[in-house]
This record gives C-alpha cells, sequence and structure tokens, in this order.
C-alpha cells in the first residue's frame, strides 16, 4: 500500500477552493485511491491519500483537471506546499500498541 | 528517509493533552525526529514525523514516557487511533509540480 502526503501552508481560501478539495476527493477515487484522511489547522493543511500502487498515482499526477487543480493551489490558495509518495512499511492501531 | 504517520479520532482533550503533545515532540527530536508535523480539525488529528531511520523509530516506540503517553491516549484522548511506518519514496515541492 502507497500514500500520498500533501502538506501546505495556505495563504487564502475561496468557495472554488472547497468545492476544488471535494472535487480532487471524487476524482482521486476513480482512479484508484481507496482512503483519504485530511485536516487544516490554521494555515495548515494535511492530506493523505491512500493507494494500491503507483502506477494509479502516476497516471492521477498528470490527469488534466488534477494539474489545472494543481496550478491554482500554487497560484491562488497555498504560499508553500509539499507532495511526498511514501510506501507503508507497517501498521498498527490502538488495539496492537 | 522514513515517516510515523499517526492519526486519530479525538474524543476529550485536557490541559495534559497539549503538555503530552509538546513533550512528545521533544522527546522525539532527541531520539532522532528531524522534522515534524501536524493539524487538527474537529475530532480529527493527524501528526506526521520525519526520521532518518527504521531503528531509530523502533527506540523511540519503546520508550517508557512515550508509552505511558500511548496507555493515556488510549484511555482518555483518543476514541481511536493508527500509527503507519512508512518509506518516502519520493518527494515534489511546489517548483517542481
Amino acid at each position: 500500500m502507497y500514500a500520498v502526503i500533501f502538506t501546505a501552508k495556505i495563504k487564502h481560501t475561496d468557495n472554488e477552493y472547497f468545492a476544488t478539495a471535494n472535487r480532487m476527493r471524487e476524482l482521486a477515487t476513480s482512479y484508484g485511491c481507496v482512503a483519504f484522511n485530511a485536516a487544516c489547522e490554521d494555515d495548515k493543511e494535511i492530506a493523505i491519500s491512500y493507494w494500491s500502487n503507483l502506477e494509479q498515482i502516476k497516471v492521477w499526477k498528470q490527469d488534466p483537471e488534477h494539474k489545472a487543480a494543481q496550478a491554482l493551489g500554487k497560484t491562488r490558495w497555498y504560499s508553500e506546499y509539499k507532495v511526498q509518495i511514501v510506501r507503508i512499511e507497517h501498521e498498527y492501531d490502538a488495539r496492537e500498541l
């Protein structure tokens, strides 16, 4: 299992920011994203999407609607952001810790 | 580079919750944690710590003060939580996307 960790510093939000965030979740799911988790606090945003394989992530990265959202994110909504593609090595929940 | 993704559903916070969160960051740094990023929104918490190797994470997991905090987390602060240990495969920032 893989995950894409998106971390950003928000400079501005508007209606389109929220609509785009929702639309991107929908679109990611159509590319194979199996789970999604996100939290915003003050000007900080963390969003993690989970995927079965790297190929799906690569195709998702190239989607034209996703690329348009990335461009808007860069110019309008975020002062900085970072994307990390990670492989899950181990996983525990509260019962095992 | 590795990361530990902690995701939780908060059921209750108190002064000790915030003090412990700060103390855990301090303590993790002393075990080799090189960066930290977290956001809470409503009852959701996401915290990501970054590490150079898996051995440091293993030792950190066994620290007695950390184990006491985990026990408190389980009984007092969180209704559920999950820990994922991940390896960073690729990383991009806004300049490259």
